[in-house]
């Protein structure tokens, strides 16, 4: 695999012909049909549209049935390339169809937002949501390339932003002290993000490429991901309330920070320097009591667990991540008590 | 990946001590439930029984979506390992299932066919049909083990034993000369099936240790395959007139060694041998002047193809084959008008 940071109008004509394939899809959903693909296809040579509902209530099996389907309708044989143009949901669904399409086509991955270009599209991670449980099906497949084009975080809104940069503040907080202290000076639209998503991208791909598959080190990458992830799957399905990735994985940093502090791997002033900040970009989610054993009943199905035993990736001091931690449910509902305040 | 042939008295038990799962699951299907999993039973810690309805028109997704909730019903980790207790469709199905439940768990196939035994459970192809297409929808991905006991063997239906047997005559015929002539003398209820099972799986262990994913040389185990799941699928939703398996790659055989022939690989003599054969063992599949042209179609879906050009894998001389060759929709006809006769 290779990342790519530069202008599609530079990095994308030179990897397809170097690629060459007998057929070219891009898959689409809503938004990045209107608002990313008009800047892609002029450069793109002859190929099939695939256009599917926006949002991770379409990541399913039924929606890949459609992908599927439009493979098989345009007779796409094994030399055929999938560009998946949008966030995650895109990135995941897409590169899952690719990846066991006829026991897998070559795929790449054009990820539109912040949180797709510094976490989803670099990795290999590949899947789709079920019966409630996110990413539940899927495969570990590393796409042929992964072409970054900042430009498109100008179409995201502000909230999508700020979600996608919490993944970029995890990377600081597991892997760089003293880009963690740098992080906190700037406010977000002052970053240079050809530079931050650069920096992120670089920690993503030296942790990935010593264990791909996460039988060990990468699942350093989930601090925050227990309890996050969690929150996120007990507010799915509520329209209103509905929290981005980015703001529930926010809200797990500062729950798994706690744990770290309560198990002995981090000082209090680390503690309080994350909460800090994380509550002054992010905000508290309002959480109520009755939310607690749901939420907690969740971290069950977490695909770190051995044997019905959650384990967790934690910080151990500014920059450095330890993961395998067992945590008892007793901890977990005293560190959503504490995020509550 | 290794393959083992013995009682499943002596491998199971101390495969499954050696992995140490954090769970266990058996997949069935309605006939292995009754004819094999009683063998089985006793041989194995507390596990989740998951049984599915028999036969290739059930290894489709809404299958899956049962096998992926039984195993999150029983709350499996990615430690968990899955037993496939059955022919080709629970190895396939089954594999599929567990190489993509939460990116991956371990599974081991229990091939009690000998299709299954000498092919399916071999080489790590995985998948299920989709929209009326064989294996359409799959992955690579090795087994932790295959554990083959040929005492199954003696419960299957003298059809299937034949039907398993036509991936024994291709190996020979692709890859050792000698067995090809050893064979023939024998009547098929006085083969040693421990010799002859070990046999096959060492050809086939060896082509897929050189190519697993099926770059290059492992396309020649698709010889009699193009023409051979052309009429399979052809006749896949005719509840009277279905072939099995090996019946339809037997009719492959004699239409793409006929295609050898009239390309100068082989000599008319080989053609001969081959065509009385399979003739003697398996007579000849009716096929009307109209069923040409909808299994020609079907040979477009096949996954060898480049940029819907049908290419086939063709023995040139006893023993040996030739892959990726070219092959007209004009000589395509004629090997079916010459079939049948």
């Amino acid at each position: 695999m290779s990342v790519t940071i530069a202008p599609l109008s530079e990095s994308l004509p030179q990897f397809i012909s170097q690629q060459n394939p007998s057929a070219l899809a891009v898959l689409v959903d809503n938004h990045t049909a209107k608002h990313c693909y008009p800047l892609v296809k002029s450069l793109l040579p002859k190929h099939t549209l695939i256009r599917i509902p926006a949002g991770e209530g379409h990541k399913h099996l039924a929606t890949c049935e459609t992908i599927w389907g439009a493979l098989t309708r345009a007779n796409f044989d094994r030399h055929g390339l999938m560009l998946n143009l949008g966030g995650g949901v895109i990135g995941d669904m897409g590169g899952f169809c690719a990846a066991t399409y006829k026991r897998g086509i070559a795929f790449a991955q054009l990820p539109t937002t912040l949180l797709s270009q510094v976490d989803a599209s670099v990795g290999g991670k590949l899947g789709i949501d079920f019966q409630g449980l996110k990413n539940h099906i899927g495969v570990f497949q590393l796409p042929a390339a992964v072409l970054i084009d900042t430009a498109f975080l100008g179409t995201l809104p502000e909230r999508e932003l700020r979600s996608g940069f919490a993944e970029v503040i995890k990377h600081c907080l597991i892997a760089d002290a003293d880009e963690w202290a740098r992080l906190r000076r700037y406010d977000l639209e002052d970053l240079d993000w050809n530079r931050t998503v650069a920096h992120s991208v670089a920690i993503k791909e030296r942790v990935v490429a010593q264990d791909p598959t996460e039988k060990g080190l990468r699942k350093i990458l989930n601090f925050g991901h227990t309890l996050g992830h969690a929150v996120e799957t007990h507010f799915l399905d509520r329209p209103k309330g509905r929290l981005l990735h980015g703001e529930a994985i926010a809200a797990g940093m500062v729950m798994e920070a706690y744990l770290s502090f309560q198990l002995g791997m981090i000082e209090e002033t680390l503690l309080q320097e994350i909460e800090e900040y994380l509550f002054a970009v992010y905000g508290r989610v309002t959480l109520k009591n009755e939310d607690t054993e749901p939420i907690l009943a969740h971290t069950l199905q977490d695909k770190k667990n051995r044997a019905g035993q959650v384990r967790m990736a934690l910080i151990d001091g500014p920059g450095r991540c330890a993961y395998d931690i067992p945590v008892s449910k007793t901890l977990m509902r005293q560190a959503l008590d504490y995020y509550r305040g």
